[in-house]
């Protein structure tokens, strides 16, 4: 870690971001590298994420972004964000567990099911994806952030989505003060500490409610809080 | 139905608020009652009932607001809020569930549970406390809204919630029209339409989030959507 340049008192991160070609974890590489934060883009294939890291740094000229397979990603990085599709996420964590140990994991993972009712959330095993990938790499300290953020709104040109909020979750104090920090890139302010792990439970569904929201009024819609102190 | 004198074009209704004793159901009164709805306050004690109609109407002289026993509350109502605990619901709902039949019936029941880790929601048969009152009474068209919105904040002095939305899911349109109305009494403006009944499943253990941001901020916090056009 070292201090960045460009933002007193913030600490510039080497984060890998798992599933870094899909548009919510280029949209979230995009801001950390704008941000001055070192952005490994991580895909099953290499070549693949290096295409999308060379996207971000058209856009970022300044950044130090690139793009390897997933392990190497992870393995290269303090903090591991985890921005992949719920299926196929337990065995892609379980493959990715030994370089996982000891890191910081932020996962914003949606399971999220749609039918011709519209979108919403899966029963998942074990409550939700951040509890579970907690539960497959013990020695990782795993919280859940960023799940509401549009992934078109990412990838804007606007400066900070400052009408919305990142709701941060977990069981580690300073997992989550990583997450609450790397949310300014986002939103321009902190993220917002809303308790426990296992409230992943009600964060990674409540992407279905954004999502029918959007449908709905032809939005793209997001969270805020109220009455957050500061804020 | 009639015209509100106070405010053009929105419909009066006769509203029946079943727990109008405790703190959300009474705020929530207070509130209808201040923008010229019919409010008659349920309880199991009918003399409860009527202590807190007196406590509202020493707030709002010319509100039209009566207390009685849960049947009488909701068999005199176009509108029935169900503001009880979860505890006993469903036993509750299958007591009323002659007089519900053909009314719009409005849910704000958050199913939570509290350990030394805090608040979390409950597992519920069904999904929702929302969708548990529809299959017990399939003749009544429910809706769940309101359970976002403090108690404290409903009783206070403010005007207007106006740093806060009031989600509405439901899958009858009319039925859901009127939640999305009577939020105006609330929040200063329309209701969000966020979906399908089966959404309160996120809308419900949501609470959780709120209560576990309060304490750890030590605020009130409310939820909005951003994106919403005209909002």
């Amino acid at each position: 870690m070292q201090t960045n340049g460009q933002e007193q008192d913030v600490t510039s991160y080497r984060i890998a971001v798992i599933g870094g070609t899909g548009p919510q974890g280029k949209g979230l590489a995009y801001r950390f590298a704008k941000h001055g934060h070192k952005v490994v883009l991580g895909s099953r294939s290499s070549e693949r994420a290096e295409a999308a890291a060379a996207e971000i740094r058209e856009r970022v000229p300044s950044g130090e972004v690139s793009g390897a397979g997933n392990v190497d990603a992870a393995a290269a990085a303090e903090v591991v964000l985890l921005a992949v599709p719920y299926d196929g996420h337990d065995e892609l964590v379980d493959d990715l567990a030994p370089v996982l140990e000891g890191r910081t994991v932020i996962s914003c993972v949606n399971p999220l099911g749609f039918d011709k009712q519209g979108p919403y959330g899966l029963d998942v095993q074990g409550g939700s994806a951040a509890e579970s990938a907690a539960r497959i790499v013990p020695g990782a300290t795993v919280v859940g952030a960023f799940h509401h953020v549009s992934a078109v709104t990412l990838w804007g040109d606007a400066e900070y989505l400052d009408h919305e909020d990142v709701l941060v979750c977990g069981d580690d104090e300073d997992a989550k003060q990583v997450a609450i920090e790397l949310a300014r890139t986002v939103t321009g302010r902190d993220g917002v500490d809303a308790g426990r792990l296992r409230l992943a439970r009600q964060l990674e569904p409540l992407t279905a409610v954004l999502i029918s929201i959007n449908k709905r009024y032809k939005t793209r819609s997001g969270i805020a809080i109220s009455g957050i102190p500061g804020a």
